[in-house]
């Protein structure tokens, strides 16, 4: 597989939607497999919240782990880089590489921080168009995003349609729930209390860790259903012991689980980016922004497939059936498909040969 | 209405579940009306993870806050305090008078901190059937309680039945699920997180605050239902604003809300405490040290009340309905009622007046 990281630089400055500007910008990506003479055979896949541009390869280290959908991308997989060229961006405000707080400033020489301004999904979205441009890639064959990536993939629908040739969108609503504001809300807390963070100046001390571990833990509380969470752990007690040891340590296989969350996320997680991304989400709102979602996707052409999970309780399928009628009342190609899983919002990552494989190969196909 | 402060010490030393023993305990608690000659009148209310043996009284400052069932409890009122003599007693382990944590341990003349041992529902409930001996009550003529307070009624329920003239359990489970043993382990983390928490010991030091408040930040994403919070607080911006204002602080409404539970709790209220109620709760399973639901009751003769709330998703109406079955299977008179509440979990302190109330006097009359 022809696998090759990237990094392109914008030398000019980019509006954001607030009204502010960063005087240039720079994009990390990968890409996998080869863009043919015509080039139409790029797929663009939109990386989640805890993801980076690295979406294929095996595990090369503590720097460079495994790909997120490394089983759905390579020579024979799903995502088969014999016949596509697959793009990965990392999203603006992120890390790995592209602009984010943990950038150079340069206007002060030092990193942003959280001087940072704040982004959105369509900050995001209009940087990866211009580099979309820069490639010449006229069309993508498809986009494909779970999570906040699905969330880039319905803004691409909505605002660049013309480039959409299909798309797939996984775990993913049009708009951020109450529920989830309080949710960014709260894990970004975490992430400020922890004694290392120091307001986000800690680029030269020790990296914050503890506050991202503890707003990640609580993430799976919200991620993994309660029902699920009793099927696969219930009340056992932790390996080896067979009645309980009335200490202060985590008893329970359930919470020994949530503690291996501690030994902090694998590869360069950065805790600002943590809240720049869950900021651009809270602001995420189709309806709101376009008037109806009808109106969102009136220039939507492409067919589209929307995948739900029936154990993410915080994505249901009744909120992801609202984007398939408002595609269908403007004609355009729709499926929605709700797959059982255990893994609920994480699903797409953790439950891929559970139907999701199949269910993309016979949408590409 | 005649109301009562009052502390008792055991000088005796108490053999806890774990087979740990606490050299001496003391126990605080609050009476309101009168014990009639015949001393069967009492009515032990249960108080719940947050609260104190305050049950009852108006607002006196900060020191100390209205009494957390004040709403229910006085002259005229649902537990009439002209006919019923109330008594709440502080748990084992919390804080406000009762032996816990906050204790100073006769061994060392210092506040035991995290050395204070592990206590289980069933300590706390030997605790109170110690003073309930020494108050030279008979039987009570009923037990109430809700959440913490609910387990402890079950657990007299098992292990006292011939002292429960009857009882009234709201918002608890015969057994703390994975989920909500997921969610106490978060919470502690949050705890020890606090720069202020200096590994338990911080009573001659600033109280930790940030760590609680978060702990119960995140409580309130999993206390409030998904869909309540999508109908109170939708994505409405905070007061006074139109429009987005793209910083880092709290933007939506529902932000806001949880950033005012950061102004802490009001009262009293006990870092390590909150470590220890919640490791107690951790601990209950009626089913698991009894063998079975059916054998845990089998000695209940008295009536039972099971109220649970059908927005509180993590006590849900199905696991209540599993103490109703097994107490039918003992002949034991029993009702189960779900109310309908916006409040989740929070229901029984936070919308009493919703047939909360009326059910009760029913019950009671």
């Amino acid at each position: 597989m022809l696998c090759k990281r990237s990094i392109h630089h914008f030398a000019r400055p980019l509006t954001l939607i607030s009204g502010k500007t960063l005087p240039a910008f720079t994009l990390a990506y990968e890409t996998y497999g080869q863009l043919n003479e015509a080039r139409d055979n790029a797929i663009l896949l939109c990386h989640g919240l805890t993801a980076t541009p690295h979406a294929a390869g095996e595990d090369a280290g503590p720097e460079v782990p495994k790909g997120w959908w490394n089983m759905a991308i390579g020579h024979n997989k799903v995502l088969d880089t014999d016949r596509w060229f697959i793009i990965c961006i990392g999203a603006l405000g992120g890390f790995c590489g592209s602009t984010g707080p943990a950038s150079i400033n340069p206007e002060t020489d030092r990193p942003y921080g959280l001087s940072f301004p704040v982004v959105t999904i369509s900050d995001m979205v209009n940087t990866m168009k211009q580099l979309t441009d820069i490639l010449a890639i006229e069309r993508y064959h498809c986009l494909i995003g779970g999570c906040m990536g699905g969330f880039q993939v319905l803004d691409w629908l909505v605002r660049y349609p013309e480039k959409v040739g299909s798309s797939i969108i996984m775990g993913a609503t049009a708009r951020t729930s109450a529920h989830s504001l309080a949710l960014w809300e709260v894990v970004r807390r975490a992430i400020v209390l922890d004694p290392d963070f120091h307001g986000g100046d800690y680029y030269d001390k020790k990296p914050p860790k503890a506050g991202i571990s503890l707003g990640t833990m609580f993430g799976m509380l919200v991620w993994m259903s309660r029902e699920v969470m009793e099927k696969k752990f219930g009340r056992s007690l932790c390996a080896g012991s067979h009645t309980p040891a009335y200490s202060l340590e985590p008893e329970f296989a359930i919470q020994k689980f949530l503690s291996t969350i501690e030994d902090a996320p694998k590869g360069p997680f950065d805790a600002n980016s943590f809240i720049y991304l869950t900021k651009a989400m809270d602001y995420f709102d189709l309806e709101h922004d376009h008037g109806s979602l009808e109106a969102a996707f009136a220039q939507v052409k492409g067919k589209t497939l929307l995948v739900s999970f029936d154990s993410d309780w915080r994505y249901p399928q009744e909120e992801v059936d609202k984007i398939r009628l408002a595609l269908e009342a403007n004609q355009a190609p729709v499926e929605h498909r709700c797959l059982h899983s255990d893994f609920g919002h994480g699903a797409f990552l953790y439950d891929f040969h559970n139907g999701l494989d199949s269910l993309i190969e016979k949408f590409l196909s």
